[in-house]
């Protein structure tokens, strides 16, 4: 009897270690001697640093970075068990999270610290980065990760501009000639699932910006920053982001990963499913559990519960997802290799009651589904 | 693959038949070969009329008689598919379900009603009874029963007393002389759970008045009047009351049954099993599915899901149970053969959306406990 357990965080209340250690112990409730192998994911969003070090037995380094408004923030990357590669998650230098709701402004906010905690870990010697980029505050195109690696930008009267999505409607000349060296010794895996564009109505400023604290009038503004900050780029570089797929992520930095960056893009789920090595411990599993704290039709595309029923389907494994909040439309994902779907909330309550609820409802429904699963186990 | 289907109703939200028909739609979406026998149950309560009649394929005969307030009221007995045994539902003519909660007043409710029930059944040439007294709103000590079926009630001036709790206080003398005397040709089930003797602090009045709207001031006073009651029957039949198990269940009238009707009493659940042939259809079956509205370590005392389970455990039948709210000790329930239980909620609502929604979320959490199942169906 072998179960994996490979959840994804409960945001809000859970990390996916936290929730991987609570559906063992309902495992181990309803049978004691089940092996279990924990494998806690993510999506390339937050967590993924967490849950990719977790699984390889790496270790975290701490970093005081320039936040999304210049202030200093508390930062990490990962350094995975294979002791080369380094694991960046945007979010903890220039995440949503780390600005209070009245102060977000995609006008100010900054990816500087995001290449603050690129320079960090090339000066430790690494050179091998897996960047998730989901939950910035930023829509600066990845120029402030770019001034914090040594690229110089300059207004039409070559003074250096600032830091924020709103100077870009100032630059006229990228120079790269201080621009970090070691960046093209290295090699940078992004995990993203956005395939927008960096410009226009698909593009970062108008699909992305509204979250990050822009009006309509703010989002029209910067969709031109942009526009002038790709011209640019086009000129030097030869890329041309404005339509590129990808180039449009966490507010312009998957474009500037693209034009800069010795770099290839694939799923974060798929990053994390391979780093884990998910599928070598999945061999010979009865079942994998996992969960987050949302499942709809929307979670066909890129979300862990997935991601993970894709790699289980290709060996014949049942997938048992359990969520906090059951949307519509869950019958598509049964195609995808997930066998059932069960909320862990056991009776009427309020989010905030099921949230706070959370690691012990999470317990008892993995133990109900092992019962149940198990009730069947050598019929027929 | 067979599936037996058994819950009793979600009060409030489906009947025990609309309860199965659901789950019966959730087990078909996720294997359309299955064979599904629906056993709606009950536990002696509300719904075993319906139950009852539903399995043996009998008919319900409608009944205007006195309710709970003399008022009048639809009510129904049962004829089973045998064509000789009769149900009473002593809820559907003096149930609190008839009273508006501020009408409640167990001073004057009556079970006249139910005797007028067994009265009609009596005429239409049926010497066959099970009674189902869950839920009534009285606490005569079933004067009201006594007096439809012909019993006289005399106050100390030879004076016949009125309809309600209170007049046990007038209460001086039984005449039994015009009492139906087709009622000793007969035979009475009464499906009840209840253990309460008739008089004291563990009595009808003191532990069921409450609930019924009794004040504590009036709860003394009718656990008076039914001491005198009880007095009188002893003198009468030499039967003791007062302290006998069961005499106070429906408030007292387990007791007149006791004292002047040939009856047995068992447990709602199981007369239900028998007389639904539950046992019989279990034969074979893979799985069985229960439930009703809400689950806690309470259950374990003769509510419908411990029946169910207790029936399916002899036969090693794995027990699923479905319920809106799963409170605290649920794991004692494991013993008696309940394998594992789920709440249909699926993600954090109010309890008026629970309901609301209870057919479709019974169907979709049916579906989902059954595609459990049959992921490991045929392993190992």
């Amino acid at each position: 009897m072998k179960i994996v357990i490979a959840p994804d965080s409960f945001k809000g209340s859970l990390s996916a270690v936290e929730a991987a250690r609570a559906m063992e112990k309902g495992i181990k409730k309803a049978f004691t001697q089940a092996e279990t192998v924990l494998v806690p994911v993510a999506d390339g969003g937050e967590g993924t640093l967490e849950s990719l070090v977790a699984a390889t037995k790496g270790e975290i380094v701490e970093v005081t970075v320039k936040g999304p408004l210049l202030q200093p923030v508390k930062a990490a990357y990962g350094v995975l068990g294979d002791g080369e590669t380094c694991v960046v998650e945007m979010a903890s230098a220039s995440g949503l999270v780390l600005v209070a709701t009245e102060e977000r402004d995609p006008m100010l906010t900054t990816t500087y610290g995001t290449g603050e905690l690129i320079k960090a870990a090339l000066e430790q010697g690494y050179r091998k980065f897996i960047l998730a980029i989901g939950g910035s505050a930023t829509n600066d195109g990845g120029a402030g990760m770019l001034q914090a690696l040594g690229m110089r930008l300059f207004d039409k009267e070559g003074k250096l501009i600032g830091y924020g999505g709103a100077e870009l409607g100032r630059v006229a000349k990228i120079d790269d000639r201080e621009f970090d060296h070691r960046i093209k010794e290295s090699e940078f895996l992004i995990a993203s699932d956005v395939q927008n564009p960096l410009i226009g109505i698909n593009g970062a400023s108008f699909v992305f910006g509204p979250q990050k604290g822009a009006t309509s009038k703010m989002v029209e503004q910067l969709d031109g920053y942009l526009t002038r900050w790709a011209d640019l780029i086009e000129e030097k570089q030869g890329i041309r982001l404005h339509d590129k797929p990808g180039a449009g992520a966490a507010g312009g930095i998957g474009g500037a990963f693209q034009a800069f960056f010795p770099s290839t893009t694939r799923r974060g789920i798929d990053i994390v499913i391979e780093y884990t090595e998910l599928e070598k411990k999945l061999c010979g599993a009865d079942f994998v559990l996992t969960g987050e704290g949302q499942i709809d039709s929307q979670t066909a595309s890129g979300k862990t519960p997935m991601g993970v029923a894709e790699a289980a389907q290709q060996q014949g494994i049942p997938v048992f997802v359990i969520t906090g909040s059951i949307g519509a439309g869950i019958e598509e994902l049964y195609q995808y290799g997930i066998t059932s779907i069960f909320s862990l909330v056991n009776a009427p309550m309020t989010l905030e009651e099921a949230m706070e609820g959370c690691d012990q409802f999470l317990e008892m429904t993995t133990e109900q589904i092992a019962r149940t699963f198990f009730a069947s186990y050598g019929n027929k």
